[in-house]
C-alpha cells in the first residue's frame, strides 16, 4: 500500500483509512519494521483500534478466555444454540520484530472491508459474521507462536502460559496484568469455540506460489509441521587473550555447528531451518561466553523429515535441543476448500490456485481442533515476509477483499 | 578473597575492609558476576569510594581530562618541575560484562594498602606516591578498552571518543556529562603525565604462569600485540518457514564460517582469537536475520600471525573485518623489570618469575608512551579471569601488597 491514495472500490476508502490509521503504530523509525508485541502498549492501542473499528460497524466486541478479541453481527451465542454458528473472519495485528505491515494486519483489515463490501452489496447474512483478533500470533514475545489460538482451544497449558517470560524476566501473567486483562482466566474457551462454525482466514502470501500461479488469490491447502527448539550450549567464561586455547571451552564453536549442520541437514532431509535468535552470556567482546542459547525452527512438508534435521543439529551442536512449540501438519478441509477455489475461480473458469505454506497460522491451530477452516492467500510480489520489504499490491489487497466477501457468500 | 576474615597481616584490617566495601557494588545477584560500567551509577559509586580511601589518608584526588583519578601524596607538580615525578601506583575499578572481583580492584585495593604498610613501616618516601583509578579500561561499555589511559596519553582521539556510543545509542560525551564530568575537556593530560615519573600496576594473573613457577607474585615482561575488529555481515530479512534454502541470504552461515576460522587460523598461526559479542538483526526465532555482527579479538606473540589471524578470517565471512582498536606489542622497561625481580626474589634468592601476557593493561599504554612501567602479577590458581569465577587466594594477595610495597621502597 505504502500510502497510495488509489480508490478502493465501494469499501475502498474505508480499507485505506483503516491501512493509513494501522501504519504508524509500533513501527521502528530506524529500520521501517514493525515490533508490535503481545501485552505491550502497542499492542493495547492496536486493541483499541479493532474495538473501534468494531463498535462503528455495531458489532459487539467480546474477549475470549485465551486474550483474543471477537466482534460479532447479531447473536452469536443464540445461533450456536440453533445449530447455526457463526463464520468468523480474522487473523492477528502483532508482529515479529521488524516485521512488515501485512502479516496479519491485511488479515484484520480486509475482514472489516469484506463486510463493509457485503453491507454495501445489501447482504443480509442467514448467520453470524464475526471477525477475531488473535493475541501474540507471532510468539515474537514470550516464544510460542499462536499463543492465543493454542489456548483458546487448550493446546497450550494456562499454567505453563502464564509462567512464560519474555526476555527481561517478565512473564506473560504479569504482562497481561499490566495490560487489564485477567491472566487468572486463560484456558480453553469453550463457549467461545462454539460461536465459531467455520474460520477463514485472509492473509499476505509468505513465498511466490501466487507469482508463479499468475493469480492474486489463492487458496491454502495445507500447513507444514513445524516447531520451535531451544539449544543450550554451555561454555565457561574465560579472559580472550590469555586463555589457551586447548585451555577453553567455547560454546561459540558449538553454536557455529549448529548453524552450519541445520542448513546442511535441511538440504539432505528437503526441510528448511532456520537459526535466528541467539542469546550470547556475557556479549564481551574480550570474554570467551560462558553460554550460547540458540533457537532453531524447523519445519517441511513430512514431520519425519523435520525430526531428522533436528536430531542432526542436535548431534553437531552436543546437545539436546529443547522443544518449545510443535505443530503436526494440518491440512485444511478439503470440501471447504474446494468449495472456496471454486467459489474463486479465475475468469478462465478454473479453480483459484490451492498452495501449501511452510508458514504456522492461527487458522491452522483452530483446523487442528476440529473446526471448518480455510485460508486465503494474497499475492506477494517478492515472497518476502517478516521483513520490512513484506509487500502486497493494492490491486491484490482489493482482490483479497473482494474474494473474501465472495467466500462469506458462498459458505453462508 | 570470598569472605575469609583472617588476619591481612599489619594493614590487613583495611585490605579485607576495602574489599568488603566494594563486594557488593556492581554485582549481578543472577551470575555472581560485576557489572562495573563506565560513566554508570555504578561507576559513579567506584569512584566515591576511591576518592573516600584517599581522603582517608591524606591524598590529594585530582581528575586529568581523560576521567582518569589520581591522589597523590605531597606535592607532584613540584617535585615534577624539580625532576624528581613521582611513583604512581593503580588499576581499573571497572569490569568486563559478569566478570570477577580482582582483574582491576586487586591493584587499587593493593596499592592503597602497600602505601598503610609503607607508612606503618615509617617509610618517607623522597619523591610523591600516586595511585591511579584508570576509567573505563575493560572497554565493555563503549567498545575501546583502556579508554582512560589511551586519551591521557593521546592514543584515543578526544573526538573519536566523544563519539563512541554504547548499546543503548548514548555517545560517550553524553554518558560522561550525564555523570557530571565534562567531556569538553578530554584529550591528552601531558600536566598528569608529568607527574608520573615511574608507573608500577599489580594485577591477578590472567593465566597459570605463576601456579607452574610456583611463585605469588611475578614481573611482567611484555604484552603481546592485541586487537578488535567488527565484522558487518548483511544478509536479508526472510521467513523462516517459507523461504526456500536457494533464496536465502542468511549472515548467520557467515558468522559460523567466522568463528570455525578464527579457531583454526588462530591454531595455525601460533595466537588466540575469540568470537564473545554478537549482535543479531532482527533477532526472531522464525525470522532469517538480516544482519549479524560479531567482533572478533585476536592476539599472539607475534604481530604478524595476529594480522593473519584477522586476515584469514575476513576471508571466510567473506567481508572485510572493521578494526576498532589495535595495541601493537609492548616491552616493559627492562631495567626495571630486572631490577623488581630481584626485589621481589624468592626465598632461595632467585629473581621473582618474569613472564609474557596476552591481556591489555593500561600499564601497557604508558609503558608505550615512554613512561618506565611495570606490572606485577598476583598468582591466580584456575588461571580463570573475566568470570565470577576469577579469584586469587588471601595469602597471594597479601603476598601480593608485601611485594608491592618492596617495590616502592626498591624503586625509590
Amino acid at each position: 500500500m505504502r500510502g497510495q491514495s488509489r480508490d478502493f472500490g465501494p469499501s475502498g476508502g474505508a480499507f485505506e483509512r483503516m491501512w493509513a490509521e494501522l501504519a504508524p503504530v509500533g513501527r521502528a523509525a530506524s529500520t521501517g519494521g514493525y515490533r508490535r508485541f503481545a501485552w505491550t502498549r502497542t499492542d493495547a492501542e492496536l486493541r483499541e483500534w479493532f474495538t473501534g473499528e468494531a463498535r462503528a460497524r455495531s458489532l459487539e466486541v467480546v474477549g475470549d478466555r485465551a486474550g483474543n478479541l471477537w466482534a460479532w453481527t447479531g447473536d452469536p451465542d443464540a445461533a450456536a444454540a440453533a445449530g447455526r454458528p457463526g463464520l468468523a473472519l480474522g487473523s492477528h495485528l502483532d508482529s515479529v520484530p521488524d516485521g512488515g505491515a501485512f502479516d496479519g494486519p491485511l488479515g484484520v483489515v480486509s475482514a472489516f472491508a469484506a463486510l463493509d463490501l457485503l453491507r454495501e452489496q445489501g447482504f443480509r447474512p442467514p448467520r453470524p459474521i464475526g471477525i477475531g483478533c488473535f493475541a501474540d500470533e507471532e510468539g515474537a514475545r514470550f516464544g510460542i507462536a499462536c499463543a492465543g489460538s493454542k489456548l483458546l482451544t487448550g493446546v497450550l497449558d494456562a499454567d505453563r502460559a502464564r509462567a512464560l517470560t519474555d526476555a527481561d524476566g517478565t512473564t506473560l501473567a504479569e504482562a497481561m496484568a499490566a495490560a487489564g486483562a485477567g491472566p487468572g482466566d486463560l484456558g480453553r474457551d469453550d463457549e467461545a469455540l462454539r460461536r465459531i462454525g467455520t474460520f477463514l482466514e485472509l492473509h499476505v502470501e509468505q513465498g511466490r506460489g501466487l507469482v508463479h500461479a499468475g493469480a492474486a488469490v489463492g487458496v491454502a491447502e495445507s500447513i507444514w509441521p513445524h516447531g520451535r527448539w531451544r539449544l543450550d550450549l554451555r561454555g565457561r567464561a574465560d579472559h580472550a587473550g590469555t586463555t589457551r586455547l586447548a585451555d577453553r571451552d567455547d560454546p561459540m564453536l558449538a553454536l557455529a555447528a549448529a548453524v552450519l549442520a541445520a542448513r546442511s541437514a535441511a538440504e539432505r532431509h528437503g526441510a528448511v531451518a532456520t537459526v535466528g535468535k541467539l542469546r550470547v552470556e556475557p556479549n564481551g567482546v574480550n570474554a570467551i561466553p560462558s553460554a550460547v542459547t540458540a533457537w532453531l525452527d524447523a519445519r517441511g512438508p513430512a514431520e519425519d523429515d523435520v525430526r531428522a534435521v533436528v536430531a542432526d543439529v542436535g548431534g553437531a551442536a552436543g546437545t539436546g535441543p529443547v522443544e518449545e512449540s510443535w505443530t503436526p501438519p494440518t491440512t485444511f478441509d478439503p470440501a471447504l476448500r474446494d468449495r472456496l477455489a471454486a467459489a474463486l475461480a479465475r475468469p478462465d473458469g478454473t479453480p483459484a490456485p490451492v498452495l501449501p505454506t511452510g508458514a504456522g497460522h492461527d487458522a491452522g491451530i483452530l483446523a487442528a481442533a476440529g473446526i471448518p477452516t480455510a485460508m486465503l492467500f494474497v499475492r506477494n510480489p517478492t515472497g518476502v515476509s517478516h521483513s520490512p520489504a513484506e509487500h502486497a499490491e493494492p490491486d491484490d489487497c482489493r482482490a483479497g477483499v473482494a474474494a473474501l466477501a465472495r467466500a462469506v457468500q458462498a459458505l453462508l
